[in-house]
């Protein structure tokens, strides 16, 4: 069986009753899409992105220091499964190149990811002081 | 040997020389940091936490429905060894009541996350769409 773009077999969550995620719903899918956007490869890979028109997985990891090859691949494979990174490729040169890039989906989580990696940069000494600290009680 | 609060025996990260965090520095805490605040249970327990003055456990669990014992345990603990959650214990009651509140440095973290959560609620449909279509394909 097919199914056509822009069609869903899925049960739940109709337009009509329920548009909107709740993240305090255990059966809504919002949970694992925090879990997902709010971890630290995603973000970093969302921020590159937005800061570029598109880049290549090889620029990507070299400005992702200490990223895996592996994890690199599962968290692109995640953002384009969920709609968020394009995957375009360049078969003109060999090998092919693949650019990687961000949607208009992809764009408008930019300024909460932002938001997000400026707290964690500013306090990040302040945390780390106090977990210091209550380590060594 | 004791170490007073406000002093760190801790190397790195002087005040002088980088009293900010640089998520994209493999050797610098900020890429731990935002990995624990970004996930779905700390989303959730410092946005119950924002809306009250204090919260006891089971109050919060009761709130977060999903939640194993464990998990909210494992959580709060993490959010007071970070400094982002204060712990109070009132003796005057049998058994004695734990109320949980945010520090003002848990506080400066809510905008962020609000941010995030109102990003992931009206994202997850579009999302959830896409994601059964690139399952389908």
């Amino acid at each position: 069986m097919s199914v056509e773009e822009g069609t869903s077999a899925k049960q739940g969550h109709s337009e009509e009753t329920s548009p909107r995620g709740d993240l305090f719903d255990p059966t809504c899918p919002t949970r694992g899409l925090l879990d997902r956007v709010g971890s630290k490869w995603t973000v970093m890979t969302v921020l590159l992105l937005a800061e570029a028109s598109d880049l290549r997985f090889s620029e990507l990891r070299r400005a992702m220091a200490g990223v895996s090859q592996k994890m690199l691949s599962q968290t692109l494979r995640q953002l384009a499964r969920d709609g968020l990174v394009s995957r375009r490729v360049d078969a003109d040169i060999t090998p092919p190149a693949v650019h990687y890039a961000l949607t208009p989906l992809g764009r408008s989580l930019v300024p909460a990811l932002t938001a997000l990696r400026s707290w964690a940069e500013e306090h990040m000494r302040e945390v780390d002081d106090h977990s210091a600290r209550a380590g060594s009680r």
